[in-house]
């Protein structure tokens, strides 16, 4: 085993240059910040106001400073900002792993609402700030934008960071709202798909009803091609690893298994140009639903949290690295001539963003009223201004779109596009900084009992169902409710079955529910595995010490 | 969350070229290519003949050929052979894999024979491979090749692949075999840096004892520094994981925190120029010693296993990659002209690493066999024939070196820098192919009672211990016998220190071995943790359940 080539090159390159050997110390020095944030993020957990990703920004400005004072002024990050590494890397296994953990009871009865806000929100708010951008920014002296500039202003700022809602919003304890927030950031992500292939390939001069309808199918297509294609990678998954019976011979095969496949659902799903994002989220619904159960109890263990773990650090790399990249110097150059008009656009890109998710929370929210009957199930007030303010966040996506519309080939000289970059660092920046920094004490504050509050969103959500269409992939009572943290009701897969099928019956819920878990327990766990339907695996399941195991916070 | 960015970029990339799209399709090959080595792997688990690495190889061929034919015999590979991509993120993992699941006591009985093999043997190698190179390859008509060059021949044959080692010889069934052959090639390591930067920067014509002696010192200090380097590393990680207390909030940060300080640990040692290897095994060894008692239950599963999955995955990719890139027609070019040729430098080279091999195992066995008394503490003839031959395999990290020595900087058109290239090829294939097939079928013939056969090992291997100067990290019997796969001893922290102190001290071994347990139980422990020294975490180790979820193959 030889190492002499590492050395070498980087000997060689000493000689030459210093490059290699710089980014030997740039990885030295993000790995070291990474371990810095898990445990300063640990040492804070117990506070009120900071949460792991307004720590990792801060962590990632301070040595933004430093680097740049070292350096007397000329960088100040440590890595280049790469969509790839973003996009290719980081952002799938957060999705997944939020597919994974998802509490797919809570989703799935919301899911009209859930695409109604990511479809329709979407749309609503990335038009009003198109124009109010026309409007406000023509205004100002801010140099040559041209009318797929503003569009593009539009789609980088109505575009939600799920990432920040993952961290704001607490699962156990708004089941609901983070329902609600996080599915439509999901859904927000086909929407834009279909967004920026109109805007490319549309003539839009000439919007008429064909065209409106054109983008309708296209958004169809989009939406259940990208779902399919999880479902069928998650189930293929289940299926191979239940049928070859993997765990006779090797834990490690089926973890491995099970990250190469999810992760090969969303390359698919970049391969046919769909949205990569639904489809791993999907595909991470199905995989915890079968797949996860076809597995020995030491990989169900593995996926559980190396899952959870990749997707933490993933996240934790993002926000440290927006935090260090806010300083680059060279964006700042031009703004510093016109710190007024800088100014000016973050705060009305900003207002803009409110203005475009009140413009659609509220109305949707109304509208989701209406059609309900008694109070208890209704989307409160109070819920609505949580639900509008924790999607005001932007994050890393916003900043790769803005990079992309205002960096490409050589643009980032005019004007216009460095003040347009600053800008969306600067409202990514207090975005986060401050709705983030402000959610867990408006939540308090706006629901002072969280365990209350748990009931009342459990409740209302319950009496949605009757309005959803489709319940797809939803188990039992018991088994939605624990789903993979608390998984006790396993070996009552048989003795459970008749109970359920007369509490199903008796009550007035001949729902696509109903169809579907008949479908699910008469033909899909027994093809495709799942809870009851499990092979035996010798020395596996001891119901007693899964739940020692998983009982610890996720 | 808009993924319109991605999409984007695919469509504009689209009308400009093809070359975004068509790296995810090769990712989506290649990641779906991970998948059928898992399944085809594991279908082939009971094969006698076949191991993973060579599915892997062999599917990485079919590939090549496919891809030749249906690209019109344009391009066999799907990803340009990338040193940083192998060496930055493949190797780690498996290294500090092969440390963290190690068998503690095995190595450090071992550990002044190995370091033999490792330092001693790889000068030898060296030495004959170049010698024999410049004698033979002078002879045929193979194109301008200096000194350097044949210096790097001997450097790049003499590199021995451990990840091959591991795949082919069984910690179980041959524990003193593997830890002789597979810490050999982590020495090796250190030996091959010293090597390499002592051709670079001595005169290579004035070879006096002061040069040899500045060389030694080098030698020392490297192996001293970085496994230094990795010690510290790991007791960070020990300590920050037992006085934080991790487990209390978040499972995820303490594996994410192991992992990075993993990583970290080799990067350090990149940093300083010391050898990575070297440094993410020690670290390895470590963390299982006392990090790893310090964390909660589901952590210890999943690092367990996620730690041995992602060196899996590695592994596997290495091998699909070596066996794809073997085709690429660009190397063969020349070839084609004077096949003759490219067989005999192949031919010689193997048999100059045959020979290089076996000029140091015998007489080091030899000399060994020499120092031992009594018949059953030596290593027989047969063993020694196995130690030769599982380390006659070379590898990925033989490639890295070939192709960092014969195509830089335009040097690929050059004749003899081709033949060589291809002669690695041919040398890392057919080696791979013979030795990895034959192993298995050899330790059956020449050991046919593995049973017998550990009992023996473990014999000559105990008696071998007064021998070892240094046995540091040597826990109780039960602890090193067991590991970490099964530690049914941990309750027996405080019960069985008595006893383990009454036999040490019956025992005629004032070794280091009994001062490193005194110091270890009275220093190290306390402050590290580490067994019986683990902090009371809620809801933790209940031994039975680990035991339970431990036993099933790693």
């Amino acid at each position: 085993m030889g190492f002499e080539l590492s050395s070498l090159i980087s000997n060689k390159l000493q000689m030459l240059s210093t490059s290699d050997h710089a980014s030997v110390v740039s990885m030295n020095l993000f790995v070291a910040l990474l371990c810095a944030c898990i445990v300063i993020g640990h040492l804070l957990e117990e506070n009120r106001w900071m949460n792991e990703s307004i720590t990792a920004l801060m962590i990632g400005l301070a040595t933004g400073i430093v680097i740049l004072l070292v350096s007397g002024g000329k960088s100040s990050h440590l890595l280049v900002f790469s969509e790839d590494l973003f996009f290719i890397y980081l952002l799938p296994p957060i999705i997944f792993n939020a597919g994974f953990q998802v509490k797919k009871k809570q989703f799935f009865r919301n899911f009209i609402t859930i695409i109604l806000f990511g479809a329709l929100g979407t749309l609503v708010s990335f038009t009003i700030i198109s124009l109010g951008a026309m409007e406000f920014f023509k205004k100002l002296d801010i140099g040559s934008l041209d009318l797929g500039d503003y569009l593009a202003i539009g789609a980088t700022f109505a575009a939600t960071d799920s990432v920040c809602t993952l961290q704001v919003l607490n699962q156990d304890e708004t089941p609901l709202l983070y329902s609600l927030v996080f599915g439509e950031g999901v859904v927000n992500d086909a929407t834009s798909v279909v967004l920026f292939n109109a805007i490319q390939n549309f003539d839009l001069t000439r919007i008429d009803h064909r065209i409106a309808l054109k983008f309708f199918g296209n958004f169809l297509y989009l939406f259940f091609a990208s779902t399919l294609l999880g479902a069928i990678t998650g189930l293929l998954s289940a299926y191979i690893i239940k049928k070859l019976y993997f765990g006779r011979h090797s834990t490690d095969r089926e973890v491995a298994l099970m990250m190469l496949m999810a992760y090969l659902s969303y390359m698919l799903a970049e391969l046919f140009y769909l949205s990569g994002i639904l489809t791993v989220f999907f595909c991470g619904i199905v995989m915890s639903h079968y797949t996860w159960h076809n597995v020995t109890e030491s990989s169900r263990v593995t996926t559980k949290h190396a899952f959870a773990t990749l997707s933490f650090v993933a996240e934790t790399f993002i926000f440290l690295y927006v935090g260090m990249d806010a300083l680059d110097i060279e964006k700042w150059r031009f703004v510093s001539d016109s710190p007024g008009i800088s100014v000016a656009v973050s705060s009305i890109s900003m207002g803009l963003v409110m203005v475009g998710r009140a413009a659609f929370v509220f109305p949707l929210s109304f509208l989701m009223n209406f059609s309900k009957k008694s109070q208890s199930e209704k989307v409160s007030i109070r819920q609505q201004v949580i639900i509008w303010w924790a999607g005001l966040m932007r994050g890393a996506v916003s900043m790769a779109l803005a990079y992309n519309q205002f960096t490409r080939a050589g643009h980032t000289q005019l004007r216009g596009n460095a003040i347009m970059i600053t800008s969306t660092i600067s409202v990514v920046l207090s975005s986060t900084v401050v709705f983030g920094l402000l959610t867990k004490p408006l939540i308090l504050f706006l629901l002072p009992q969280p365990k209350h509050f748990h009931s009342t969103s459990t409740v209302s959500s319950d009496l949605g169902s009757p309005k959803s269409l489709s319940l797809p992939l939803l188990g039992s009572q018991q088994e939605s409710e624990t789903d993979l943290g608390n998984h006790q009701g396993t070996t009552d897969g048989g003795i459970g079955r008749p109970s359920r099928l007369r509490m199903l019956l008796n009550a007035p819920t001949h729902t696509v529910h109903y169809y579907w878990r008949k479908f699910d327990d008469s033909f899909m766990r027994p093809v495709f595995g799942g809870r009851g339907f499990v092979p035996y695996v010798p020395g596996s399941p001891t119901e007693q010490s899964t739940n020692n195991l998983t009982e610890q916070r996720t």
